[in-house]
């Protein structure tokens, strides 16, 4: 095994990904599995150092650094996983943990924030300063560099576009509790809230429509509404027109914050329906922003984009991280 | 004259102030005089000499570097003051110009960017790496400083936080042609509209009273309103009430996009009615913001916040201006 490797982790409620690899080589080997439903701390990490013994095998001694891109809330600066809202682990010193156990540095981002590296160093962002990741997932997050720095805060938490009010009237209460967030109407979790709404807002206009028995009987998920909007379903494709308008102005207020040369999109919601999500953001952000408009696309890293992070961040950790 | 001083200007559209003062100085001395109305670059560059050279009297040849916060659009980078909104000048070479002219670097930033250098420095941001100035004046606009570091993003427009959509209904229009922005909304000159259009929402409630004739005869201003609502008028302070609300929308916004330790306000609707603006952002903030709650105040710079900025950003240009 070449010396010059790192190790990163793509923590996430559901899998975690381990891949070894650096900054030139980009991913060499990978390893997968369900993660731990446990709500003991040490089974994950009993878990994260298995897998790291297989993906790095004999180059073990090599390694030089572990980056871990994980679900939050995170104090990253300590190094530690707090209480994620769908796994059952908590206070998780995984920093700690790690870099003891194989003697090498080891850093932890949220996985937003490691998107964006990898965006930076593997992806679509190579040649530019500003640059903004979004995740269209089960949630909404993103990662942003500004001026060439990956923006923290005071807590590690700038950078939450997900939670920013769209909407005064705050029709949809947001899974944190606070009403009218972009992400209570647009993430694959509450899309079916708002598709409720929509429906209860304007009967009529949905009488008789799958989306309306859907509706009324339990069975509408995001997926199923996409689907029939794939297939042609003219009340789907009624909804998906009002998700399009709201992630076009949620676009636009990144673009008003941020600044970006470009906005990569990755997350589920985004990377499986691609020709009903990106169109009307590409159409309708001029019409909320002050600013140039950036170039919005896909990440070319598809599903890998915290894996790649992962791997940038182990190479290079953000000044914010360093001792 | 001392040595190592610098010269620092505040160029608004209305007034121009030019002070001499260092970072371990303050401000020395200042003069200030209405801003030429003139649509000729040179006659507002021949203001700006002619009060350079009279605030640094004998000690002209010391002065070591010049700072502006001005009106914009700019285009930071190149030193150029684009097409203000309210001033009659366009295409102002302003640092060419007076680089030149006094054979010192120069250097341009927005005012709320300017301002907010001036807070780290000079005011509440002395010990915090996480800062972030609002100003509520005619428009509103905004400067952040994250991880220490000054935002600028493409264009020198991150953190144009008056243009965030917060009404997805988009009931007003802002200056800038889109609809919903917070700018249209509460800054002092879109308030009359937002009053206007409470009144017209719900004309009962405001039936016979001074702000229905002052929204029916013409001449409700925002300084009309607040005054009103000091002398205890009840439908004033329902208007006043409902800027509060959308205030904390607006500022929930910034400490989910930056994730400051501290947020100061300055600018005339906040300096001159602090008692009716202040309190309801403290009071709301929490309901619509994922972040930990920053601390929220009044500028101690009171009206110098841009000036103190610009003598900071000559003793300390960001990176970003810098050859």
């Amino acid at each position: 095994m070449s010396s010059g490797l790192v190790v990163g982790i793509d923590l996430g409620a559901t899998n975690v990904r381990v891949a070894l690899g650096s900054l030139g080589r980009g991913i060499l080997k990978r390893v997968e599995e369900k993660t731990v439903r446990d709500k003991r701390a040490e089974k994950l990490i009993e878990q994260l150092i298995r897998l790291i013994e297989a993906v790095a095998g004999d180059g073990l001694n090599e390694v030089k650094a572990i980056g871990i891109g994980s679900i939050g809330p995170l104090d990253s600066k300590r190094g530690i996983i707090l209480k994620p809202a769908n796994a059952p682990f908590r206070d998780v010193h995984i920093v700690e943990a790690l870099s003891e156990r194989f003697r090498v540095p080891a850093y932890l981002l949220n996985d937003c924030n490691a998107a964006v590296l990898g965006e930076k160093f593997f992806g679509a962002g190579k040649n530019v300063e500003n640059l903004f990741y979004v995740t269209l997932s089960s949630g909404i997050g993103g990662g942003a560099i500004v001026d060439g720095n990956l923006l923290f805060g005071k807590d590690g938490n700038a950078v939450e576009v997900g939670h920013l009010v769209v909407d005064l009237e705050g029709r949809l209460r947001c899974g944190c509790g606070a009403r009218g967030h972009w992400e209570a109407y647009c993430s694959g979790r509450n899309i079916p809230n708002f598709a409720r709404y929509l429906v209860d807002e304007d009967p009529e206009r949905f009488r008789g429509s799958e989306i309306e028995k859907l509706v009324k009987e339990g069975g509408l998920t995001s997926e199923v509404l996409f689907d029939l909007a794939k297939r042609g379903d003219e009340h789907a494709l009624l909804i998906v027109e009002e998700i399009g308008k709201l992630n076009a102005v949620g676009f636009a207020n990144i673009n008003t914050c941020y600044d970006p040369e470009i906005i990569t999109i990755g997350g589920s919601v985004a990377l499986y329906n691609q020709d009903l999500i990106i169109p009307p953001i590409i159409e309708n952000i001029g019409k909320y922003t002050i600013n140039n408009v950036p170039e919005v696309k896909i990440t070319p890293l598809g599903g890998d984009a915290v894996l790649y992070g992962a791997i940038a961040l182990a190479e290079n950790p953000p000044p914010q991280l360093r001792g």
